[in-house]
């Protein structure tokens, strides 16, 4: 996007808001420190101004002919070589002061990927993709990280957590992240990632079956050394079209 | 906004998306043909192409100095003389082709006004505000309205009305729609309108009592000429400031 060499400030502040789209994406994966699955999420390290050398969520300028789905997921193909099952839309951002250059209104989507769909390291803090070194992966509460992340992206990362942890219907979350079937222990690790705290297996497998938005198959994980447990299904509420854009 | 003159519809594609910020704002209000309330919303008649002479909702460009909520409360003010008390971010609608002549991306807010806001007239399908007779209010389910909107107008109307149904915390919106205090009558009134049927005015209030997010006060509506009615008070949880900007 081009802007009128030399303008002032004032000038600047006088041209059409400017519109990206950026996006927020999810996946669960294992946390040496607490023993648990964790929240991560790609970001992407600025090679130019503003906020040069910064960490950012992935995002662009919205092109005059892409869908803003559609620039969503190319964001994300681009930046991380993911191609997300799910892409919601989170949140318009346009604050007046939100990019010191000029004005931008961000419309921001968000994804969930499913463990497998995210690619590990060894060094989780800063796993490499696509021999890009300026991407890497973060636990989604890293504090040194959101506290240096350019531009409102603590902001919208918080706003995206937010939004995760009230969302009722956690198995529509579970399902998400897990796929088609599921153990509940499985759905358990989804809530003490979201929420970030250990979780009673007991009573969480009590509340659980009272959900009506779980149900159970005839099948069972296999692999393991013990009793196989059952697998479930979500079977809630499918989502407006608008609410749960497929990627084609 | 000024477009480039002369330039061709490939020249136009070409161009930046626009941005523009546009309102659905609900009301209930008395429907004489059903003898319940009904939800109702205003429009406005746009006076130049595309869409000429046809209804749309209230909105226009964004302007470089506006945040997207203030222009969603002047879009409002301007059109509908109302200051919505509560105005919420709906949704961001980007198709290709949802603008004939330029790329117009639209940022939505939804508002729910109190029905002491909304001005009655006697002709309810065509009342004139402001002197105005490019704006009137309509059923939100008036089909040969809904039918001839401008852009995808009638499709942002039918999402918004998916969200209402679709919200969990009915006492929110009872709240937003009624205001601090109100009777369980009330209550199943704004349901009835918003779910366009009627309801078993005991079944109800059995359930209504048996929802958390509403407390009974010490206080009774005054004025009937039968037992005064208790009124309640809605306890629920607040939504996150993003998703509840009040207009200052």
């Amino acid at each position: 996007m081009s802007q009128i060499p030399f303008a002032n400030v004032a000038e600047r502040r006088d041209q059409p808001p400017m519109l990206a789209v950026s996006t927020v994406i999810f996946a669960l994966r294992d946390d040496e420190r607490s023993g648990r699955k964790s929240l991560w999420l790609p970001l992407v390290r600025r090679t130019r101004e503003p906020f040069r050398g910064q960490w950012a969520l992935p995002g662009g300028p919205l092109g005059p002919r892409d869908s803003l789905v559609d620039a969503a997921a190319a964001n994300l193909l681009d930046t991380t070589g993911l191609i997300p099952r799910y892409l919601e839309q989170l949140y318009a951002f346009g604050d007046l002061d939100r990019s010191p250059t000029r004005r931008v209104v961000s419309i921001v989507y968000w994804a969930l990927v499913r463990e497998d769909d995210a690619p590990h390291t060894d060094t989780p803090a800063t796993s490499v993709l696509l021999d890009d070194p300026n991407v890497a992966w973060f636990r989604a509460d890293d504090e040194s990280v959101l506290a240096n992340l350019a531009f409102d992206h603590r902001q919208i990362i918080e706003y995206a957590l937010w939004r995760l942890r009230n969302k009722v219907e956690y198995g529509s979350i579970a399902h998400r992240l897990l796929g088609e079937r599921f153990t509940l222990a499985q759905v358990r690790e989804v809530y003490e990632a979201v929420l970030n705290k250990s979780l009673d297996p007991a009573n969480f497998r009590r509340q659980l079956r009272a959900a009506t938005d779980l149900e159970e198959t005839d099948e069972f994980l296999s692999g393991g050394k013990h009793r196989p447990p059952r697998l479930y299904r979500y079977t809630g509420s499918t989502s407006h079209p608008l609410e749960s854009e497929n990627i084609s």
